[in-house]
Order: C-alpha cells, then sequence, then structure tokens
C-alpha cells in the first residue's frame, strides 16, 4: 500500500467563498502515483467545508443566500459561543455542506461523474487556512 | 491491497424518491471478494444522494417534507442557477443529506449497526442517474 | 494491508448531547499499530452522529438550539415516522450532523488540524449505542 500527504493553503479575502480545488487535488493524485485506492479531501479547520458540487457561479450564490438563511452571521449574540468571536455561523453552515469529500481513484484518475468538482467552501475567511489531501491505495 | 468498482444505475420516474440500495452493494462486497477494508458508495451526480439510515416508509415521507421546508422547489425564479434548469433546490437538498457514505467491511460484510441500510436519494430524477461503488481492502 | 476494529458504547442520559470520543480513537490508533492509513469513526445508529468541530460548551448549546429550530422535537404528532416513536427529529438532525468521518492517519497520529476533535452526537439516548472505528493502513 502506497500513501501520500499534502497540505493545501488558502486565504479567502472576504468572509465567505468557494474555490475550486479540482486541479490542485489532481495534481497530488499524478505526484502520488497511486493508480486504485482512495483520496480523502477534507478542511483542516472547523469554520470551512470540502465538499462536491456544480462549478457554476448562480448554483454558488444560490449556496450563499440559503446557508445564511439556515445559519444567519447575524445578530452575532445569538450565539454562546460569540464571545470574543463572531464566527458561530461558520461552524454550522461547515456541518451543512460537510468537513471532507472521499473520492474513489481508478486507473489514476479521480472516478467522478459528468459534473462533480471538489470546492472549498470558507465561511469564516480572511486568513490562511488548510486543507489535507490523503491518498491511500497501489 | 484489491481494489473493485461497479457503477449501478437508477431511473427514478418521479422528480424525488428514495431506494434501498443495500442489497446492490452487499452483491458488489460478493463480487469483490474483499473481506477487509472500506467501501465507498456515492452518487456521481450532483443533485442526488447516497445516506444511510432506516428503511421506514413514514420516515421518508418525513424526510421529503422536511427538506422541501429546508430548500423549497418553488417558486422556482428564487434561484440564480435556474436560467434553463429547474433543479437548484435539489443541489441543497443533496447536500443536507450528503454526497456518499463510507462502510466498513469486516469478514466479508457491511459493518453495520441493526439499522443501517444505504440509500440513494434523488432530488431531480425523471432520467437515469448513477451510483459509484469503490471497494479497497484485501 | 492491516485492519483494525472496535466498537465505542456510549450511554448518554439525556435525549440529546455530545461526547469529545477523539482520545478513544486515538487509543484505537495506538492500538492498531498503523501509522499510514485512513480511520472510519462512524455511528452504528440511525439517530446519533459523528462529526468533528471544535471543544467549546458555547458552541454545542449553539448547535442544540439550530438543530432544534432546523428539526423540532415537538410536535411530534407533525413526524409519519412518530407511529409508537417520537424521534422522528432525531433521524434529521443526525443527517444535519453527519454519520460518519473519515480522518488521515499520518505517522501513527490523527492528521488533525488545530481545532479539530471528533464528536459522538446523540439526539435520541438514554440508552447504550455504539460507534464503530476501523482502520486501515500499514
Amino acid at each position: 500500500m502506497k500513501s501520500y500527504r499534502k497540505e493545501l493553503w488558502f486565504e479567502i479575502p472576504a468572509r465567505r467563498g468557494f474555490v475550486n480545488i479540482t486541479p490542485y487535488v489532481e495534481e497530488c493524485l499524478r505526484e502520488s502515483g497511486i493508480l486504485e485506492g482512495l483520496v480523502l479531501v477534507n478542511a483542516m479547520h472547523i469554520t470551512a467545508s470540502v465538499f462536491i458540487n456544480d462549478d457554476e457561479a448562480g448554483l454558488h450564490q444560490d449556496y450563499e443566500k440559503w446557508l445564511e438563511q439556515l445559519a444567519p452571521h447575524d445578530p452575532i449574540t445569538q450565539y454562546r459561543h460569540n464571545v470574543g468571536e463572531d464566527n458561530a455561523d461558520a461552524h454550522m453552515k461547515r456541518q451543512v455542506m460537510g468537513r471532507e469529500v472521499v473520492v474513489a481513484v481508478t486507473a489514476g484518475a479521480l472516478d467522478f461523474g459528468p459534473w462533480e468538482q471538489i470546492f472549498y467552501g470558507e465561511f469564516d475567511g480572511r486568513r490562511k487556512k488548510r486543507v489535507l489531501v490523503k491518498i491511500i491505495g497501489e
């Protein structure tokens, strides 16, 4: 069994944003030399997500609005976590969108359906944060 | 390390529906000959889910109603994604229910608690869509 | 490839609660002797979650309140699942928080960011329930 590990760093200039990280994960897979196995891609921070969906700008605006309805940022005093913090909502948004994805590796490629793309979802940005890529297989 | 891959195809006649796919995944596991490892089961489409919960018809009606409250289909014009499309809500429902499950394989069987069953959750059906089963182990 | 399996048992005295289970998972990892691989940690019951977030009491109170807004327990008659049962809301809360986490194992340790901790989330407690830890690797 082979294993491979890499950290990807992101600094989103706004509080929230989505970045298509598929090309970075594909580069990791090439570097790993692994042909058959599993890739784990996870946010290493608890106010960010890694998820798979469509690379479509309108949808990302819909996600932004929808998540804000499900777990509003304001008023920040509604959350007990917000004592010297203002990011409680980000901990909730991240649970809806998820921490991690696991993707099959087949014949050296990410084994994806037609529209699957991997995103980093930031809910408390404006600082450097990390995503972990771990690949195991042969 | 052994690996196994299979695509399962589903065509749900309505826009939304849940199908218990546990028997298909168990058949894949038997075909694979893998006794110890992990199974990844994921929707290959971004408006569908694979999740684990109870095979109980009342609960599935509750999920349908609850997801429709969290991310209503109508009015379709409330979503920017719906330009020539009407499935933005399906991209949200899928995030709540999840893309994938990872299940332990122990002694050649899915290592499940008493009520765990794997479901395909369709949120934009009436066409053929795929689920990927990838198994790695020994 | 090595594999390791253990069940962890929990009995939460209230209907709902969160328990930091990171030390138990770390103990499993030490017992396994696995240095590189993946750990799967999943609830074996369908009204409970395993998730990764912050070990902060205020946040856990926020989660409790927020989940109760998204999927209220009362009135129990609003759910079709609640025929001789009263836990339909628990099946929904578990979907928001997730069934499982997959964590990278690197150099014999859980490969975590600075604040990542693994929690058992109980939504229908007051009885013994199980979490599965499965580790594969070398």
